[in-house]
């Protein structure tokens, strides 16, 4: 059970990432990847890779949530953090959560997931190099 | 995507300021404000400001839960801290959950929202100068 | 509203405590307790001492989720830390929220608890002593 001084840094990262994402601004989400980073989603989805094709994903999925009228929320929780292959990347295991409210309406919890990420540090911050997502249920 | 070495003390701030509320503690939670804070809620609530307001704001709000029977959990995550216009001050950008739990009932969530604060230094703690809280749907 | 340097060492072990925990580690995970850790569980539940103890609960607990076919992910959060007695021991109040996820079916929120730790520090990491879980509702 080690543990890892970078800690706060990756969950400043998720936070930005994902308000990045539930905001609609997909193409700097897809810019918190490395330029060949791989999504791997719970299956059917396939997996998606390279900033282009991310953003691609994204606004379609953006564009879905849009007209239905729906803001989703990704919570990022329960992260673990192990040292990667070097000093500039980490391994992180989570929970993530995302909820969902309609236009006027209640809000739900949509999905309960686990990830797993390769991040790799750049600069002051970090990127996803790999994303694997697995759906409970 | 800046970070801010003062993240865990932010969270930390958050635990304690939201534990007061939600343990009825409302005079003990205006006093994590500055004395001229403000609190802007979602409409049609209108913003209120100075812990003497906001205390009696807060205290009408836990009298109508304790007589409803419902304990409120409020869930700060997902936390964004970008340093402020000095040392002394942060900006947070953050997701905000409430959960409720009615008396022998299940619990439920209750909000989805967005939380954006000014933050300023209080000695070894913080507290909050401005709060804009937007709720989604 | 002190607060503590060692707060993100406290998140990233409730994260592998409640990865072993969910995924069905229950040696593992009776094993970030001390040998002689207490849990005391929402009544009418018993509190349960010793690691021998809380493994064999655990397990029977895990036994009855996989019978049912159902995830369960225990999340911690707005984590409230205050020193101990000595320099390796912390006194931590944070909520908590279980939500479970059937076989092929969408997730709920199950509980939403207070939890009251005493932990202690082993080695780089940290360990239960006394655990208490109050339940909403």
């Amino acid at each position: 059970m080690r543990t890892d001084p970078r800690y706060w840094e990756i969950q400043q990262f998720y936070a930005d990432h994902m308000h990045l994402l539930d905001s609609g601004d997909t193409a700097g989400w897809a810019a918190t990847f490395t330029e060949d980073g791989t999504f791997v989603p719970p299956p059917p989805r396939p997996a998606v890779s390279g900033r282009g094709n991310l953003a691609e994903a994204a606004a379609l999925a953006a564009k879905e949530r849009a007209e239905k009228g729906e803001t989703h929320r990704h919570w990022h929780g329960m992260v673990s953090v192990r040292p990667g292959e070097d000093a500039d990347s980490v391994r992180v295991t989570c929970y993530a959560l995302v909820f969902v409210t309609p236009a006027g309406g209640a809000p739900r919890l949509h999905q309960s997931c686990v990830c797993e990420d390769l991040l790799v540090r750049d600069g002051e911050s970090w990127l996803v190099r790999h994303r694997r997502v697995s759906r409970d249920g």
